[in-house]
């Protein structure tokens, strides 16, 4: 069972604040826990109310807490409860950058375009993803459930973005108005693309550090839609980068 | 001042069921209003706290009816009501297919992805998109609010998507784990493509009128990422549909 103490610590997770003094973060649901379970996060404590959907070691098992559904309720930030609710440790920020595509995001606010934007980094093999310090927290809840297991799979980091690009030594893309058609560019293997706020794109401090303004042309004969939401704009972006490396297998 | 009647009347068309029965769908804020107002959406009364932001013609002005943000609040669905609210009918339900690229949802449940899918044929100039009579309703308030005025230029129609496809002449794409590899495919500009749903994917019955099974390649090294979200496999489908005609221009 779950006592007043835990419920309160749970329900505190749900506030940056409180994960950052406590080091933890909350995953619900069967599928995002196993991932997770077969990554190098740390499992703190894991309740359900059947152990045996998931995949814990030997040595993770005595974490393990039967709970029931209705003690589930009370700390899901679901509607919906998932049959199992577990901590684990935040890793250390620090900073790795893989070869390849690494995706910059500079002030990306909400939970549901950060877990889109991760998902598509896992599929589409990028490793490293740089975030801004006011981009959303990649632990809010909300994110980790829209990664559906794939924050296991991509090294997400905060730090300064302009003190990271000074040193950048790849290509430097991001996406603007008045850039190339990215259909048109030859886009190269390493390089990092820069991915702007939801209401403002990339800022002017940012914009600096672009090597290689770039486009995705509109088609529409009306010319009027506003702009594509950054979670499907990422997602044409990263196939653009890799769909040469794909062709040529 | 907004009378009970029209409280009632407001927020029962946050229910399918109301809106069917009235003919009417709510669309809120300035951009959103202001887009359908510019379009052949017939409007049935706007509310707002300042008539001075709206496009509002001098026909249409007499059905402004001014009311304070608390009023708002109360018929809103959404948590910071914006300071316009309007009713507009719901055009008649009749197939109209255009030249070009046809989209295809086979029961899209989320509005979120529906939202961003008709913002998507907007910005691809794909004017005509047939929804499953399983899909989640277009005029739901958080579908109108995801699609930032699209709704205003993507021709709508809810059928029976086997009858529909039966009579279609196009090439019919669909996306398959085992399909061809989208991006080493050659693309007509005149093509019929099927989204699937959120779980299940393109189903069985619909399925059988693919004529051209395509795949977006996966790039993880784990090759463990589920799947892709509907919204962004159909950005990376029109992407690629339509990137030759603009390096063509």
């Amino acid at each position: 069972m779950l006592s007043k103490s835990n419920i309160k610590r749970i329900t505190g997770l749900h506030q940056k604040k409180y994960r950052q003094r406590e080091g933890l973060f909350v995953a619900e649901g069967i599928k995002v826990i196993n991932e997770l379970l077969q990554s190098s996060f740390q499992l703190e404590a894991i309740y359900g109310i059947d152990a045996s959907f998931l995949n814990i070691s030997r040595d993770d098992s005595v974490i393990f807490q039967e709970v029931t559904l209705a003690e589930l309720k009370k700390v899901s930030f679901l509607k919906t409860p998932q049959t199992a609710l577990a901590l684990f440790k935040i890793p250390e920020n620090v900073l790795t950058i893989s070869d390849g595509i690494t995706v910059v995001l500079d002030d990306v606010r909400d939970p549901g375009n950060l877990g889109t934007i991760i998902r598509l980094c896992d599929w589409f093999g990028v490793s490293s993803l740089v975030c801004s310090s006011q981009t959303v927290d990649c632990y809010n809840p909300k994110v980790v459930q829209a990664t559906m297991g794939s924050l296991s799979r991509v090294s997400i980091t905060y730090v300064d973005i302009e003190g990271y690009l000074k040193e950048e030594k790849r290509p430097v893309y991001g996406t603007f108005m008045e850039g190339k058609n990215i259909y048109g560019s030859t886009l190269p293997s390493e390089a990092v693309i820069i991915m702007g706020n939801e209401a403002n794109g990339i800022s002017d401090t940012v914009a600096r550090f672009v090597t290689q303004k770039i486009a995705i042309p509109r088609f529409g004969q009306l010319q009027k839609t506003e702009s594509l939401n950054v979670a499907t704009a990422t997602a044409i972006c990263l196939s653009e980068f890799k769909r040469n490396t794909s062709i040529e297998k």
